[in-house]
């Protein structure tokens, strides 16, 4: 070993042992012919002394020369500092040198490697491998590992057996599109990268595994856009002879081991709330809950009063901006923007702000007296300070409109704490939901969900209406994950296949196995999948890896490692054997 | 939940609980108006006892109509069974059934769900969702379970982090031939599929990790020989501010815990040896030391006395198998036609018996005297009693040839036995080695691999003599891992490529990202991966996930899921937009 210590663990309790120290050369500083170096590694920082006295001569010299993050090995013997440093865990120690190593030089570095940096985001990426060295980031990694460990201490602990499913596999489509990789052995034929384990899950179910889970990278080929990467990661989960509660039972005990061991949080209880529920109360399948700012439906007591645009309106939704009573002009114009911005599309926004005296002031006074306003409050649960904000229009729109409202909103007034979690299971989703674009309903989860067997009769009458068995886990406004029951008989299985629109002959070419191995024996099952790349966010992690991973860009500011792919030599494709002529397209 | 207990809990301590049980009927007996069923899931077996004074009338006639396979739901009493079966867990007990549902019915099972089997490779691979209900074959699946938690439980107390490395990444060659992804995005460009996480994880100590594991998919495109898969898993580590001192024994410590809290063996100290000794003795760079048998050079004892074909050899190499004495003539003319097979491709063997009352009696009697006979004994250590095999010819070869002889006697004589562990780290390993084929040196490891210091002079006179700072560990002849303290200067870097044959721009392009990262403090380094599946299968588990998880074939006999390609439409292929026109091909 080049050292006895690591760079975060001497105390005072070591004074006046020789040590050997490693690391990178944080700062250097020079008084009075004394040389302090900062020495830094992943665990931490300890301070080195180079004084004239040494018993090497040239010590000092070679102190001298050293440039911020310079790669040095160091000897030495711990002694008292004369004035410590409290933030420090090492600051009350120091080393006083009698052997430097230089290791490896280093270029200046083009950004400052500590918590504060003066390197921009370009800069960083493009020497990410320097900006992994400062703090921030690299324990964004770390606490990926200790997610991943504890993932996998509660799991195992619950009789899971991770079993790892392939990489290379036959298509089998789930919305997304597939990555696919030629085969040179076949050519013209090409493997998919898997976008989930679903199949191979279930069919480990019929197996009888009876509890399987893991942890696994999944694929799309889809645009970047911020929250879809071409690779993420899941934590992949299914259980047989269980019901709906049983899974969110497990799931909601792998969250708080989560939260309390790696966070250190007690989380509260897991509420839970119908899919019907949340688009009434927040317009969204993902609600928010650390903050209330429930919707109230207003169209009772606002319609009818001669305000033609409330008039005309299917759906005049209000709801209670708490504390904001107090709001500007300016501060509500520019609140009657945002909401007019394309992104968010409405018409225009109607306030009312409650005033500390019990009086109503608002934008539509002309058609709304005192006691009108009065009756808004009482359905939004408006107080006096608070600011009632109202939009109106088609009810679907107006619905997501509002919710957007509700977000900036609760934003607006802090009611978005990084640090507050509010875990929810969102339930009964509907099982299809009907796609425009290809006019015809499209599995909301995946083909191999339940639906609620009350509902089945629903599938040949009202198709849209049939609930799933279907849920989410959502926390702060994340979905965090999903899952469902699945269909574990062939009847059943072949039924939701017809009802979206495959022919016999698809289905049986497409998902033909997973129908015949249900024949044999399928126990009922069910199960869900956690974002792992999400659930790091919540905890203040990285959102992918990907954004920490890729390595550093050329000259021209792309990856060289990631993200942009390489261009591939004729060579290489001619190995592909790939026959199709499409010089035409 | 569909049960109170598994089938593998119950004991005469819960006799008279009311219980609930699930899983699938393994049996069905039928005596006296009575029916037995054994109810299997992945936890053991547990019996049900169904009786006609029982409370529900159709319960004896339901429990008649089940067959094998079928998945049912059963609640009843625990009772203490008269007759009981010692080598079942739940032996003292079974349940009197007094509900029972049908949960899925089962086809007949192509063959028998039990550990021994009537169906045959092909048939059980084409159900091997079936298979896989086989206690045998499921439990090579909670092995790996159990290997991965362990290995991460020993690196996360070692202080390593895993990262996960992305999958996605830009072409760095190193050795086999690359998967490629077609990008749609960038159409004509294409991902590469990670080989290994080599220059990933050498960054992340050029960031300052320190010490990074991961257990990782890594995929190579090369023919489906016996021992290489298009995707396998390996145990991928790296650390900084290390001897290679130091990566052996943290890796040594990795293989006892493993052997000791998966296997329940203590293993013993590994040895060493250098790659020339194992070369010298054993004709192979991962000798299996399970037995002894090792090679002796016999030129000085056995030319010069007018045999021709040794006279004419480069090299007369012996061995001394023990107690194969009284092989038959049979026996020896077994043996040497089995090294004139092609795959051994030997011209002939000499043999000497060692008689018990200390004569000798050999195939060469006529060139060699009692005496002579007797100095080949002292040679190789043969006793009275051992069979001397002598092999002769081109030095390398004939080491070759003589090595798979050794192991092949050591097969036949027993010595190979599955539950004697010998692991044995194999060190000093030549940097680079001839390619015929290219005509020129090839990194024996990877590029990235550090030359010995004191021999890096001898790469401009003698290339390969040079040493490298590499090492595999062995355990009874398989190569289960290697690695090496890497090169972490920009100039040693460039001279390795230089030898290597790549020009200084073709270096810069390929590697240039790595050799700048190590212009910025890159801290002396190593590593080692381990390969996950050839660990597992030492210990009894899978060789290849895709043994065991490539899921239902179609009718040809070939995976649905795995193994084989899916033919991609034309569709699909202008989708990704590949321009080069190779119909001509």
């Amino acid at each position: 070993m080049l050292r006895t210590h690591t760079c975060g663990e001497l105390r005072l309790t070591d004074v006046n042992k020789e040590v050997t120290l490693a690391g990178w050369v944080q700062r250097v500083r020079n008084k009075g012919g004394l040389i302090w170096v900062d020495l830094r590694d992943r665990y931490g920082l300890t301070q080195l002394i180079f004084e004239e006295d040494s018993s090497e001569k040239s010590l000092l010299e070679k102190a001298a020369s050293l440039g911020r993050e310079f790669v040095i090995h160091v000897k030495g013997r711990v002694i008292e500092r004369t004035s410590k440093n409290p933030k420090m865990p090492t600051g009350e120690i120091e080393i006083k040198a009698d052997f430097l190593e230089v290791l490896n030089a280093a270029k200046v570095p083009p950004f400052i490697i500590e918590d504060e940096t003066d390197g921009g985001d370009e800069l960083r990426m493009r020497y990410r491998y320097l900006d992994l060295r400062r703090n921030v980031v690299r324990e964004k990694l770390q606490l990926r590992h200790r997610m991943m460990q504890e993932t996998r201490k509660y799991m195992d602990g619950e009789d899971f057996i991770e079993v790892e499913t392939p990489v290379l596999i036959k298509s089998t489509p789930e919305g997304a599109r597939d990555f696919v990789v030629p085969s040179r052995i076949n050519p013209g034929e090409f493997y998919a990268l898997p976008q989930s384990p679903q199949t191979f899950k279930q069919l480990l179910m019929v197996s009888g595994f009876d509890r399987y889970f893991q942890i696994v990278k999944c694929f799309r080929d889809e645009d970047l856009r911020a929250d879809r990467q071409p690779e993420f990661t899941q934590i992949d989960c299914e259980m047989s002879f269980v019901s709906q509660e049983d899974i969110l039972n497990t799931f909601e005990g792998l969250t708080k081991h989560l939260f309390k061991n790696v966070k250190g949080v007690e989380l509260e209880e897991v509420k839970m709330m119908t899919y019907a529920e949340a688009m009434e109360s927040y317009g969204n399948d993902k609600p928010d809950l650390r903050f209330d700012m429930k919707f109230a439906n207003l169209n009772a007591v606002a319609q009818g009063n001669g305000f033609p645009i409330f008039d005309q309106a299917e759906l005049v939704l209000g709801i209670a901006a708490g504390g904001a009573g107090e709001y500007t002009r300016k501060q509500i114009d520019a609140l009657t923007e945002w909401v007019k911005r394309p992104q968010i599309g409405a018409k225009g926004l109607v306030y009312v702000k409650c005033n500390l005296d019990g009086t109503f002031k608002s934008s539509v006074d002309k058609f709304y007296g005192q006691e009108d306003l009065k009756s808004w409050a009482e359905k939004t649960g408006a107080v006096p300070g608070d600011l009632i904000l109202v939009l109106s229009g088609e009810e679907k729109s107006t619905r997501k409109q509002m919710s957007e409202l509700r977000l900036k909103m609760g934003e607006e007034l802090g009611l978005r704490d990084r640090n507050v979690f509010k875990p929810l299971w969102v339930v009964d989703f509907p099982l299809l939901e009907w796609d425009e674009e290809s006019q015809r309903f499209h599995a909301m989860h995946h083909p191999f969900t339940s639906p609620k067997k009350e509902d089945i009769p629903m599938l040949e009458t009202d198709p849209g209406a049939v609930r799933a068995n279907a849920y989410d886990l959502v926390i702060n406004g994340v979905e965090i994950g999903g899952g469902s029951i699945r269909i574990h008989d062939r009847a059943t299985q072949q039924l939701m296949f017809k009802h979206l629109g495959f022919s016999d002959e698809e289905a049986q070419k497409q998902f033909g196995f997973l129908m015949e191995a249900f024949e044999y024996g399928a126990p009922p099952h069910g199960g869900i999948a956690f974002g792992f790349d999400r659930l790091c966010a919540i905890f203040g992690g990285s959102d992918s890896i990907r954004d920490y991973i890729a390595f550093p860009k050329n000259n021209s500011g792309r990856d060289v490692m990631i993200d942009s792919p390489s261009t591939i030599s004729e060579q290489q494709l001619k190995e592909l054997a790939i026959k199709v002529d499409l010089t035409k397209n």
